[in-house]
């Protein structure tokens, strides 16, 4: 797609955000044609570039950085520092969006509070992310997903017997979608009026938004249980004799006749599941345990049943539906010094696709500074946008 | 805020979709200011009327349903009726956005596929989800929440010694944030050229898209463990006296010091982690056991360590935290009948803030049919909005 196409072509992005779900929130305005600029303390640059994941690195920074700042460019500057800070006010004077997620009060200090950035830039779409909210009791408390995860009921809505923690950054995720969702609804705005605005949102917000349903019977129905768990019928993940099959919502006398399960075909009502489902997920587990995942998947794929198998990572990166859906581009950060290697990674891409076409970018994440430093008289707009 | 000042004011949604991803994208632009509206099968309407959740209905519908479709018009028409389906295209017509996530090839066979509604108006946004993609080798696959968490490798990245499916339907409502996303990232392209244009995205995408860090490190480093759990120092839920603890990383010398723990302290080294986690978590869960969740948030607060109570959701609804955050919001739902009672449902607002403002509306889901039935020349574009 030529890039005056792309849906946000042409929209300026400062990105002074750290850690997750501030750059990926910027990194999905840049996959959809946004040009971001990320504002980086000198020296360590953001934080992001050395909070390692899995240990991995790749040429000094994290994967999980180069994942997260992909598509961005990057310029240093110490907002602490009056001259700087009042090169930064000029870049804001003229960019379509800010984003951060320091906690609450820090931009403020700082004089880049949305009062002030909106004295400078009338049009300003500026986003701010916190972990609870800017005031409150909690508004100065860690914005950090587990603890996130903890506090919002999530980690008590996945397990059985005891809580757990979702694996991944779920409300950091979260939030990064919220985030770039107001921004962009604010950009529609700005179309219409001239004017910007403010978008905030939080991982305690994102989190109950996760959980609406719950909160609704909750609030609704005190009398309605509000554990998790299947509530209908078999649903979830089942071990078989080499694996784990996961079967959504079938009634347990069907199963037990498509399984050949005469002791769970005799279930007659499903209602049974809600009072008898250990003795239910039993039986589903003794007959599954006689053949393989392949097998089950074959006899109730054939019937109609909803069903799949569990994948590791590795197993779907190496499937060919993994690669129908053309999930991963590569992308290329130039030599540090001239004549040396580029750095190539591969890594995913956005899960949008904009006109049936997919959006890839061969913009690698940039090094710290890699536009420059503002006190020494860089201007970023006044560039051509790295591509 | 005034109705015009909300960023999507003006923009109008047909949302043909059904069960969860399709109708909370409607739903979060909707909470933006857009007017959407639902076009529904005669009789049943949308599946997810009557797909229960926890077996709680109100008024005729789930308690699901209610809390996805609030902030909607309905209209009822026979996509399957030539005469109906010619005034469900005068509807295409003059819409600025479709929505649909019918399985791939069902719209195009009703003859409304994206290039037949672009034929009928070339300003219209046109968004499309999937289970797994418009093709390839799982096209025709149930698009299932559970399901796309077993292939995708998210069920196996959660939990410890067995996959763990996430309590809650994190990759629908992922794929809803994506395809809002997308939407309104082409309504900025509108503005900009008038045209309008397609988004597409899926169950996988977005489960692919939660997991990025895993895969840009497996793509990158084959020798990398992809194999989930904490990779750095103590980061997780630990039991305590009298419930759970989340602990953010904390190395594990120093949480041994403040817990007291002498044999914990004596673990200089934090790279042991990787290998002696068995132990060292053995080591933490006896001290922790020896107080409640209380003490050890106190202790490890003040000491700076990140940390959270782990919460039920009812233990956070009743919280000062919860209140504060004014996460809801009251709508209402007109008598059946003349003289009948209002229903009034509580539920959750918008994650995002608009201009320092909650985005709320008592506009309830809306009854099938609400605003009449095609059919019977009723034309939901020549009234006023609901409110």
């Amino acid at each position: 797609m030529a890039v005056e196409e792309l849906p946000l072509a042409g929209v300026v992005v400062l990105d002074f955000s750290q850690f997750l779900a501030g750059p990926v929130a910027a990194l999905r305005l840049a996959d959809l044609g946004a040009r971001v600029i990320k504002i980086e303390r000198p020296v360590t640059g953001e934080i992001g570039r050395t909070l390692a994941f899995a240990g991995r690195w790749a040429d000094e920074d994290t994967f999980s950085f180069h994942s997260m700042n992909r598509n961005k460019e990057a310029v240093v500057a110490d907002l602490k520092d009056p001259g700087e800070l009042d090169r930064v006010k000029r870049l804001v004077a003229r960019a379509d969006v800010l984003i951060h997620n320091f906690r609450p009060g820090v931009m403020e200090r700082l004089g880049l509070g949305y009062d002030a950035a909106r004295a400078l830039n009338q049009g300003l779409v500026y986003a701010a992310a916190s972990g609870y909210g800017a005031d409150g009791p909690w508004a100065s408390r860690p914005g950090q997903d587990l603890l996130a995860q903890s506090v919002s009921g999530l980690a008590w809505a996945s397990g059985d017997d005891r809580p757990v923690s979702v694996g991944l950054s779920i409300a950091d995720h979260l939030m990064s979608c919220h985030l770039a969702q107001g921004v962009t609804a604010l950009l529609v705005r700005k179309a219409r009026t001239g004017r910007g605005g403010l978008v905030e949102t939080s991982l305690l917000e994102g989190a109950l938004d996760l959980q609406f349903e719950l909160i609704t019977t909750r609030l609704n129905d005190p009398a309605a249980t509000s554990s998790c768990g299947p509530r209908m019928a078999p649903y979830g993940l089942y071990p078989t004799a080499d694996g784990y099959l996961a079967i959504a919502i079938t009634p347990v006398d069907r199963l037990g006749r498509l399984l050949g399960a005469d002791d769970l075909a005799a279930y007659g009502d499903s209602d049974r599941w809600r009072t008898e489902r250990a003795q239910i997920e039993r039986l589903i587990a003794q007959r599954l345990a006689t053949a393989g995942t392949g097998h089950w998947l074959e006899l109730l794929t054939a019937a109609g049943v909803p069903c799949a198998p569990l994948q590791t990572l590795d197993e779907l990166l190496a499937s060919p539906e993994f690669t129908s859906i053309e999930m991963t581009q590569t992308v290329e950060r130039p030599p540090a010094e001239p004549g040396g290697a580029p750095l190539e990674l591969t890594m995913a891409r956005s899960p949008i696709r904009i006109d049936g076409e997919i959006l890839r970018s061969r913009l690698a994440a940039p090094r710290l500074g890699a536009q420059g430093r503002l006190r020494d008289g860089v201007d970023p707009l006044a560039a051509e946008p790295a591509v």
